[in-house]
């Protein structure tokens, strides 16, 4: 354990920039901590010459990244170039063939290659880690998979892109809309080149297959994410959801029940007094529950240039150290395949709706309600100049089918003067 | 690597039953997860008949741990007796020096004899691990030296002490004294057999001093934590804090400075809108600041059956997949003795007095403070029906040092009706 660990940098972003700037700046420390050398053997990026204010002398550069990763110089190949196909995938595989440990920040990869790359890299005895690749320097993975070990997993939920919860409290604090913050966003560079994996929620369901797969022991199943992302969100919505005393979150949650695994990526109401409400801006928050330790709550910067490499570092130092051990937790190839619940577990709902403001529409509201089977914990109905009444309703503990059936025959009745919008409310 | 794993258990309370119950109930997940069977060869306590809620049978009995430590059919020693001196640490040095890992959950040996242990199980290829010595189920040892390796951290600070904060939340939330309150939790059994190591802050500072040495490869020093329990916090003063923004916590906090190593533990300020202040009951919680990562805040159950066994069991599951390493996260002969910082780096404090009610009493108070460098933030003064005068200050930034001259200087003046409570107020 005594020869230098040599890193193979693919993808000299802000993470790949972050990274060199730690091995070079700590190198001492890194050495202490992992009785080894750390060093940078090659790098490879698509734009050779580009000022990254971080020296790269010393280095051999190599403009593909497959040639990088299969470098005999090159013990761990690290995979910061991005994107579930193309050079990512082909470096990867590439470097686990050759039997080198990779270590990637790779969602999107994972969450759609996650199992045959886990294959992959046991039949080949490589280590492939990834604690980069969720919540940015939470360390999730490690906390996962090692940290609670001893627990069954019962359900794992957060806030899990800062992007969608920076759009989210800016809203609330400004009063402004999503229009015009998701621009604000934009301009500021908080965005992904293509907005909809943020806004979307497709950035933040990548990461929750992730973690279904370790917390369950299932095979990564993004398909089977019921997956919405924040773009209906309303400024309306924002205003209400605080009168009635929640915030509204793009909230991650997987759960093992006894209709399959449940796996959400969607805005939902939570408590103005619980952690996950009071998350700000680009945080990210995890919320562990296990059988043995209750709950864990992680919380910490979900992106960025020293937070992610900062998780990539961990990993780093992990193989340094001579850590092992399969990809998601157990033999991929004991992963069975999820069974996608066809249901949502029963929750509380909130309803936003418009009412044509004449007698007894409330009534045939509330009517419609009951006869669907969901009963109503809090109603409100505000003062207007408008034609129509605003009308919010906190609803007990119900089931997605009921509050369906709910909607469908509001249509009916003659007294909407609008879609109403509906959302889960998350008890955490 | 596919021999099972035998653990021998020293100790059978709550924690000791909690392990046992975890090894038997998820032993195919273990294996699953660690590619190993995990089995107990052989298990010690102090009284063999009594009936723990678990069977014991088929693990042999040993009435001495130190037999237990050395067995042949034991390759993990997992001390859970307590006490830093005698049968928990007999058996822990008898382990290291037959070679074998140890798993401990006992900070006050750690804190008090770390350094010995450390460099024991390091010259004998030992693994000594100790997660559950920290935090109860929270994963900050292996969060520190693994999870944020490739850190230089800053600070660490948190509330370290369950019983501690669930005392004063209940002062709070009840309006009832300390004492009350003590009688209160010594009857449900929620304090140590001597109270004096949780509500004197011992405990607590056994964890800091663990914490310091990992963070910043200091040798443990609990004897250079300035240390402070929670039996002079009076239902005044966290009414009194309430009333100006914050809320009162036994606080931990641990960072190098320019003037040395800065451990303390004591009753602190918290603005009521951090994460620490929103800590109810008997939960812990751990921020932790590195120059990569900015800060990560970690929040969890700080004691008990189940969360306490997570956490052994997550070192079990480490060793059992073939985690090495080091006691402190660098070689033990590599952590240097820790300077003690000789002054507190400065802060705004808290001062609450009571003034003899005449004119311009308060106006010679200022004027103490001003001469000793200490300026005024904030002050009221109460309504009173007494014949002193309540008056509370916050005051900027000021050092332990001006602070302490112009507590001196206040005694001259005449106008003090008692003496003075100053509290610092830790930003966080």
């Amino acid at each position: 354990m005594t020869e230098p660990l040599r890193l193979g940098i693919a993808g000299l972003g802000t993470v790949g920039v972050g990274v060199v700037k730690i091995v070079r700046q700590q190198a001492a420390l890194l050495e202490l901590r992992t009785g080894r050398k750390i060093e940078i053997s090659a790098v490879s990026a698509r734009t050779k010459g580009r000022d990254r204010g971080v020296s790269l002398s010393g280095y051999a550069w190599e403009d593909d990244p497959v040639a990088l990763a299969t470098r005999d110089d090159v013990d761990v190949f690290v995979e910061l170039i991005g994107g579930d196909v193309g050079p990512a995938k082909d470096a990867t595989e590439a470097a686990l063939k050759a039997g080198k440990d990779v270590i990637t920040a790779n969602k999107a990869m994972l969450a759609m290659h996650g199992q045959a790359l886990a294959e992959l890299a046991e039949e080949k005895g490589a280590v492939l880690r990834y604690e980069a690749a969720v919540a940015g320097g939470i360390p999730v993975i490690k906390t996962l998979m090692e940290g609670l070990a001893g627990n069954e997993i019962t359900r794992v939920m957060g806030v899990m892109n800062g992007s969608c919860n920076y759009i989210l409290t800016r809203m609330e604090d400004s009063g402004k809309t999503y229009q015009e913050i998701f621009a604000e966003a934009d301009g500021l560079g908080y965005l992904e080149a293509d907005p909809q994996l943020d806004v979307g929620g497709i950035d933040a369901a990548h990461k929750l297959a992730i973690i279904s797969a370790i917390a369950f022991g299932t095979r990564v199943d993004f398909d089977g994410i019921q997956l919405e992302g924040i773009e209906r969100v309303s400024i309306e919505d924002i205003r209400a959801a605080a009168d009635m005393g929640y915030k509204i979150k793009l909230l991650g949650v997987t759960q093992m029940t006894g209709r399959g695994l449940e796996q959400r990526m969607q805005p939902c109401l939570v408590p103005e007094t619980s952690p996950l409400a009071q998350l700000n801006g680009g945080t990210n928050m995890i919320v562990i529950e296990g059988n043995a330790v209750e709950q864990i709550v992680l919380r910490g910067p979900g992106a960025g240039e020293g937070p992610t490499a900062s998780a990539v570092m961990a990993d780093v130092c992990d193989i340094a150290r001579g850590a092992r051990g399969t990809v998601f937790g157990q033999p991929a190839k004991t992963l069975v395949a999820s069974q996608a619940a066809l249901s949502k577990s029963p929750a509380p709902y909130y309803l936003r709706m418009a009412l044509v403001d004449k007698p007894g529409a409330l009534a045939k509201i509330a009517t419609v309600l009951g006869e669907a089977g969901v009963s109503i914990d809090r109603m409100r109905q505000y003062e207007h100049a408008e034609p129509s009444a605003p009308v919010l309703i906190v609803t007990h503990k119900t089931t997605q089918a009921a509050l369906d059936q709910a909607l469908a025959a509001m249509d009916g009745t003659g007294v909407m003067a609008g879609a109403p919008v509906a959302l889960r409310i998350e008890e955490v």
